[in-house]
């Protein structure tokens, strides 16, 4: 089903405006329920303002004798993105300053745009250069560029407390795999999974968005609701290949959202390296701003950038694969379901240890246990022993070398028994209206 | 005269209450004055309940032609601790569910016992089923379980301070000699030392308690008093064989105890290796819980669980030494001398360096000048470059590489000049009556 | 130059007082303006007395056939430092008690003094002993030790700010090369470079004292002013001879001073080593002494008792190179440049990215960038990203892998765009007097 939806997607010439992401949108929408909401060109978001919207019906490039030598029904990616409409003859020389190539990857298309200046442009494989030898070429641009609107779509799943988790994708790239379509596809399963789960105790909510102008209009409607609400994101992002996993951190590095990935990371055994916030990369650029500090993170495989198909038409559906698209939502499951578990306890008992076998929470004689017992006693001990308030499920899971998320039910017959208490609680338990 | 008094003490039936605890502190006694304190079954302790008292006059099993197959008198392990009185005829199924081995160590008779649920059982060689083949046996338990008494020992030596050092070893385990033997031995010995050492600091305080259940006992008549007079204690266990030593961290981790003890170990040249307080162990898991969190480590050679001999009757007069046992006597004088010769200091000379020469204190050539001169005029010029009271003679020793017992003569000849003021002086010098 | 100008100072015999240090004064005098002041015999500062001034013009031992055994005028370092007049015939027993050699170094003469107690001694290489076998000598020391004077050599630039970069380095050590010549000489060097050097942001002082009674002495006339003003300084010492450099951290170890030493050594790529401060050493000792703390390190090369020459007369012309003297007054503009660029902004624009094509600061086209826009693009947008009100320009370069001066051009064109805003400019553009 992954690799169907994938290839549903991946023809739609998206951008960062137009039907491509309204239909993107309609499509994902067919499994999770996405709200597309309209922005007008010249809103303004902080510094930014919304640009026109783009559309594009066709455009190709022939030579004096009418043969077709570039066509945007090929691939999108051979039109510039943000191409103003032309139609006429040019001259080779004048072509020339129209084509974009990466003589470093001559069989690649790169992938090009110009969203702030009014411009067209053809992008070519470096090493088609040579056929261009006539003097005069037909240029053909059937493209709109004009007031409309920029799209924004947004999930949300309500759990028992207003503080919630945020998910964020963008949805403006043009035919690429990894970056971006492994984002939204991944994005949507886990939207998918949480759905189905009964009794979270976060709220859920998934942005699909054109990057950087996306995220800052979403931040300039709804950026102080964010900074209230948000107990940890990720932006999701370059999760469809690799052998490993790569984690940026947070600007504040040691937010929830940080340490409850890294701990998952480390748990699962599989290979990771952990990098530092910077000014480079998607959307965490604008959600980690001063003026927002949003503790979001971003779980990725192989990072922008760190491949050399990277912003080109080699990034396609041969680096892309189920098997490691599926790896990444479990290991995004995995963090979310530590999340929900995560609490920060305060044993009751502080004289001494409590005596478990009056409890029924301990066997009589040693020599008996399976080694499920005892791992089930040493949770037990050590969440007497380390919930003093400070430390949660996650940090007492680190010292045991286990999955924080191993510790909920030990922690809940501990609090049945009046043994440990939730410092968390009250914050989940307000009942409240919906946000949206 | 150690193994002398190791071998009166290892054949003796102990147990968290009975007799054979009262006839190890008197022979203990006879070195050190012990004080023993009886609290009768059902005194509450937190949680916790003294329990029946134990003692046994004589258990075994013969078979159906009266051979004695297991003996209590051979080997008190034979008897499951706190088995109750029993004298019947029991076939050879039921006998089995009363047999207790451990087939991972098939010579071994395992240590067992059931102090909280009423039942008896035989411990035994895994080894030695084979010749169980009757179809009936008879068992005789002659033990007596009834309301009486736990024993609790205490020493005491009082210093010019209120201020105490704490140290406790555990006296419940029959004839083993690592744990326990070797813990009550060492213990004993250092109290000896400081029995006859001049011009104490500190107050010292000395517990022989059963575990757990003693240690709980002890605190829930005491523990409050201990918090404010306790500034370092060690639990002493497991003290008897090993290559190198292990130290255990408090639970705070980072307590005059911790720093004392991982100064003096690394300063030793000895191998040791250190590990964080967790809730497995002995009586630090009470002392440093919670609603105490004294300033306890726990100094031991191979420590609890990491030899295979752990609670078994291998653990006995083949795996100690007394080479070991002293090795690790002088290791906690020296720890307890770097306690008692440490304070911070300030200087009064805070404007450039005082001038060692006009006071006699540095010699005027360099070139005569000796390695220990060298050493000395070392401990001298750091002494008052580093007293800021905040540094104390442990933080500038392990600069210098020195152990901070080193430095002691030095600072009092600093401060007979004038050069360095103690700032912890007021809490040693106000007199105040006994507490036992 | 700086060879001919070692050539000049190399013979004089400076001391802590005479007319060798007023003379080496004059000479460096040549150079940068040094202003000679002095302090009389008897003046007290603090537990010190500045000591009756020294000259000598001649000493020499003469065998019982008047042949010439040791002769100042062929090394001054043959006189032991501050020795007494002295004319006298004396056996040999009795030259042998003023003789002193150091047999580890057999070819070397020593340096030897003794400032605060009165005695006359010759320094002589240990294997020539044998050549004393007469049974009597002549001694002749034609030296003064009478009241006078102690001589300061300062020198001062203001620049727009009353705080100040001290430099110090010592200037009472006869002819040797690393100890001490290279210390005038290079920070000689800097003086001259900053003199020339327009807009200084910082105001810069350089003292050449008497190590330890000298800057003791300075600190007891302006040691409150200089706590005032110091933001970092550093003792030149030991800055001739060496592969790698050596920095010797400040007391305080994490001030300005350190960071930008390690900061600039590191993003040298020279070899480097960095150690704590300790009482042994140069002037630092009293610069950090408790009353002081100034933020005051080192940057040596190989640093003093390092070296086996060390106090000899083998630490010569052969051991310094001008190449290393030159590459150590470099990494000390580096490190001033460093410090001058430093500055400490915050970002205006907090909410997501300001737009920075619209100001001009930003490419339009990725694919056409070079790698030197590429990093001023990542030097502009790292300076928007973390300038948060507490990194400084050096916390930001460290991240970047570069050296601080560099962020310097971009961060002044980011304030013209309103984008910057420093948080150190109201301590810089305040008018003040002269303060010498």
């Amino acid at each position: 089903m992954l690799m169907d939806l994938f290839d549903r997607l991946f023809p739609i010439n998206r951008s960062i405006t137009g039907d491509g992401v309204r239909q993107s949108l309609r499509i994902l929408g067919e499994i999770v329920p996405i709200k597309q909401t309209e922005y007008a060109t010249g809103t303004e978001c902080f510094d930014w303002t919304v640009p026109k919207e783009w559309n594009v019906r066709g455009a190709y490039v022939k030579d004096s004798q009418g043969r077709t030598l570039i066509d945007f029904k090929e691939n999108n990616l051979h039109l510039m993105g943000y191409s103003v409409p032309f139609r006429g003859y040019v001259s080779r020389e004048e072509l020339m300053e129209h084509l974009l190539t990466r003589p470093d990857l001559p069989n690649a298309i790169p992938y090009m745009m110009s969203y702030y200046k009014e411009s067209w442009g053809f992008c070519v494989e470096h090493n088609r250069l040579p056929e261009f030898t006539d003097e005069w070429y037909e240029v053909f641009i059937d493209s709109d560029l004009q007031d409309g609107h920029m799209t924004l779509g947004e999930g949300f799943i309500q759990g028992s407390s207003k503080q919630e988790i945020l998910l964020s994708t963008y949805i403006c790239h043009p035919s690429m795999a990894i970056n971006e379509l492994s984002g939204p596809l991944v994005q949507t399963m886990i939207y998918h999974y949480l759905l189905h789960r009964k009794n979270l105790k976060y709220s859920y909510r998934f942005l699909y968005l054109p990057e950087t102008i996306g995220s800052l209009l979403y931040l300039s409607q709804y950026g102080e609701q964010l900074k209230q609400r948000v107990v940890a994101g990720y932006v999701v992002t370059c999760v469809g290949h690799g052998e490993s996993f790569t984690y940026k951190r947070s600007k504040r590095a040691d937010t929830l959202a940080d340490k409850a990935a890294i701990h998952v990371l480390k748990q699962s055994g599989k290979p990771y390296t952990v990098v530092d916030w910077n000014p480079f990369g998607s959307d965490e650029r604008q959600y980690c701003s001063e003026g927002f500090k949003l503790p979001m993170g971003s779980l990725m495989r192989t990072m922008y950038g760190q491949y050399p198909e990277y912003h080109t038409s080699l990034d396609n559906r041969s680096l892309i694969s189920e098997e490691v698209l599926l790896e990444t939502i479990q290991m995004y499951i995995d963090l979310i379901e530590t999340l929900e578990a995560n609490e920060t306890y305060e044993c009751t008992h502080i004289h001494g240890e409590p005596k478990l076998d009056k409890r029924g929470l301990y066997p009589y004689l040693g020599g008996t246990r399976t080694k499920e017992e005892q791992r089930q006693i040493s949770f037990i001990t050590n969440l007497i022993a380390f919930s003093d308030g400070h430390n949660d499920l996650i940090d007492i899971a680190e010292k045991l070398g286990e999955m924080g998320k191993e510790l909920n039910k030990p922690a809940q017959l501990l609090e049945q028994h009046g043994l440990l208490r939730s410092l968390n609680v009250e914050r989940y338990n307000t009942q409240y209206d919906l946000v949206n």
